[in-house]
């Protein structure tokens, strides 16, 4: 469970309610509630933006929400231990050896990647696929998170849509001067749905989506560097000095401090 | 027919309809039609980019709009396993064997490639027709996409010069203190109408139309990848291997279970 | 003369007068002209883009509205058929012969790139030569259509400094209340003359020579790579299918209907 | 002590009270302390930027603002005087001799370079390590300014949706006039908030981390570039030359009037 | 003197007040005098891009703003004469005959290049010094034209924080009616200072360096070319014809009328 996300929407949430609370009073909560207004917001928000989309990417990208909420699942430190291994067994037993690590690799790209150089695939050609594969998926990636960023570009325009439709029957109707302020309250609440589903739903989704991606980007290129060394023949010392360069100080004290310096665990 | 834009642009429309009679009542529906209203913004927005381009740009992006209900005809799966055949018939037959398979091919671009490697043209000299050929389709695309841009952009100013020209004349003239609500709304409808035209007809169809673009470019490329991949006498496993990166791990697995694995259905 | 440009920019301008017109009659038109507001919005757009700008990058930049009415002189596929005939030449008769067939040439631009071709100018020397020329040619129409995207970005700016004038010294003096309309409508003149200033003068004229100049950068870069292709003493055939990539598909149809598919005309 | 930050941010508050006082007299500054409107607010800017964020990278951000502050270390004509000096060091006595040199070091990223080339690393090994390191650090800092630019985004937004949230309350319930006026003044700070929030906390502190990064991007820079010439056994005045071309004029001319002119210091 | 520079400033200046005259009456210009409203937002943009960048970087951007009224020194076509004029020496007379030459050149930056070549540098290191030394140039000026972009960008966000306070107390203070008015006046003044701040004094001064800017950049691309050219020994002809290339037609047609046609003066 990713506690962040979670925090940061619930406590949005909450601070909504409290600022109505406060401003009228907790009786004036539902005054906010309008199912018209969400209809033309929220409706035509999802609706343009479905518009503009395949239905798969449509209801893929509605399903990557949840998605803010897990905590991905490796980092990079333990990739880069992983590949010190395979390194290390590579070098004592030769590469044929790491088939057999292989099985133990849990992270498909990974495995695919020493397949590959057991096959005695020629670097090149190794490089190209599995980059070629990494492309893809942040290709796919972006198909997800830039469909919050679409739905927040709609979200506040709708909102106006329903505001401007309520505001120009109002003033086509101004004969009862007391409707005139509820009136416009009803209409501004869709200025606030397309400000709230741009905020608080779209804009987290989207750059929270956004940085795991830029980060499982970087763990798969360091896993490419990692393989191409180890297919290199390079020293293991070598290739972990490299795959180190990735880390942050802080990660990389905390590397060193469990793996010893710089020894790769085993030579 | 492409289901997702159908339902999205309708959809729209309809939500459109819903927040009108519920804010007013169905019988304020003709309110919101005004010929001069749309006459200055969407005759505005249109004429100005018409200004801006050559009459058969503006023709040919007016057309497109179409484009956006027609669902694309193939899919990367069937491009890569047409290529998996061609390069085992090239391997089993020689390249001129392709001459044959070029005349089953329908899709032109692919067909155009075989015929330059049948031709025995230089792989660079492939390479860089092919290319500048689909850079040259990139560019006519973007042609199409960028008028709904352009006419997103018009829109709304349109809409806003419209209701400047509404308000001044009203201001210029309060004598009638009935009359200021029904002017103003008058004058909003233009402001409606601008912020319609981009946000329910333009920008769903700019955003298909890019991504149609996207995918497309994506399928060339890979056409080309394979051709240049079969010119080089690479092994027909290698090439499907190659290709298969740029499936999504969905479409892999599926076309995977439907060509077996990694055995390009021949040698 | 380019009939887009003209219809566009006239139908804006006859759009405005009827929506003018239908809001308060025809009689309310010379409210919409008031001269002090013209000198503070336009006079403070030019001024604040002359400003920026040296004397004769912003004359330039006034002038080049007109191209916008004038229909470009060539288009690809002329250009083509004439590259075509050159290499036919340079084949038959050798490239000493082109500098007899360059008298002809009326474009400035290949007649250089055929002379230095002739003077025996090293390959690579032409390419850099021809491609510093193009780019400085971009170069200076983007000094042209960004002199309209610069007034673009002033004339709202200005529009609301009019506006704000006219609203403090309106607010200052609300002894009259039938004055506070009519002083407000004033007021506003220079925002709705900022909003045309940018949409119906100033980006219909930015998009237009920037479009132009792509083409005219893209044709010339067909040239370069015709001249080169040339030099290299490459076949005629290979030539015309190179540069035919370039065209779209309805282009390269009548090409090819009106000069043999790819015979190049003569061989 | 960063003299600039501090009188910066400083002066903002205070002519923010002096606007309230001039404006409203003194005892009005209570008026604008809302905490409710903080909340939501502040709170929710904060909150949405939390749940686009892991936890730890929206503790590090919000560390990162007592960083503009601080004074940075070093300098870039501190660091080349170092480097030409090693670079005399390895001319008269080795690469090995770099080794004693290396512990006076204090900088970790230099010792860790000069380190590489003792230890015989391959150039281009040096120089993949080294600038792993740099990019890695880019995107760290880059990780702590973004953050800054996310707050700023999301405080105007979260602003309004205050401004809302008051106007649609106080709209619904207009029965005693004389609360209307005090109603919107209420509503009106959270836009203020917003507006101070993004213009007085976060913009100047971006935009201060961000030309930090640069600085010391270019000058880690500068150590890979002097690293790499006294690798190649250049001699230390071509050294020198290379790196004073990263200078301003001014700290040229400081440079050479401190160690001499193109002498190296040495030689 | 710039005389585009002076006249669009000034005339600025005066269609304002020509705006405040028309629409009060001249005896209404005091009225938009108000230091207080000058303190916050003027104060309150210069003090915010002061907390966001050191003292010299924001003493330098304040200082450069009298560059706008100056004429820059050179142009393209005197810098490529003499560069032809060195080649034709060089050529006559050797390289080393450039030392004598150099003594008169006044731009430090060809001197410079000119002493690297007679010093016998690689041609590789003269281009790389000289490339970086044109782009820290390149970052220092726009160090100086960022500063009013980014006072540009603060000015109307200060504006509106002060025409906020100024509401707030207004709206909290009702009681008298014939008050609002001139507060509300009061409150709008910041607004039209940051207005005014950004498109009056700012953003010309960015565009002006920044077009300065690029002239000069490509001034000094034009030296490192002609440079290289000579060391390289080429013909004088060659140089000037590479040369020429950066010039617009117009430019071009009057260096040849002074210096004849490719001739280079000399030979």
């Amino acid at each position: 469970m990713d506690i962040a996300s979670l925090i940061g929407v619930l406590m949005c949430f909450i601070l909504m309610l409290v600022g109505i609370a406060t401003s009228g009073g907790i009786q004036t909560i539902p005054n906010f509630l309008d199912v018209p207004s969400a209809a033309i917001t929220l409706g035509g928000a999802f609706m343009a933006v479905l518009a503009s989309r395949s239905m798969p990417s449509f209801i893929g990208g509605l399903k990557s929400y949840t998605l803010i909420f897990k905590m991905p699942a490796d980092n990079n430190a333990v990739v880069i231990k992983q590949i010190v291994d395979l390194s290390n067994t590579a070098r004592k037993e030769g590469l044929l050896a790491l088939e057999e690590a292989a099985s133990n690799i849990e992270d498909a790209f990974m495995k695919k990647g020493v397949m590959l150089i057991v096959d005695g695939t020629e670097p090149e050609l190794v490089k190209s696929i599995l980059e070629a594969e990494i492309d893809a998926m942040a290709e796919r990636h972006k198909e997800n998170y830039s469909f919050f960023g679409d739905v927040a570009g709609m979200g506040p325009s709708w909102g106006m849509i329903g505001t401007l439709l309520g505001l120009i029957n109002m003033l086509n109707d101004m004969s009862d001067a007391s409707k005139i302020g509820p009136s416009m309250a009803v209409a501004l609440i869709t200025t606030l749905y397309g400000s709230v589903l741009a905020n608080w739903f779209c804009f987290p989704a989207e750059n929270k989506l956004k940085s795991r991606s830029n980060s499982e980007y970087m763990m798969k290129s360091i896993v490419i560097e990692g393989l191409l060394s180890i297919q290199a023949g390079e020293n293991p010392r070598v290739t972990e000095e490299k795959l180190k360069s990735f880390l942050s100080p802080a990660n990389r004290a905390a590397y060193e401090a469990e793996n010893g310096t710089g020894d790769g665990g085993g030579e």
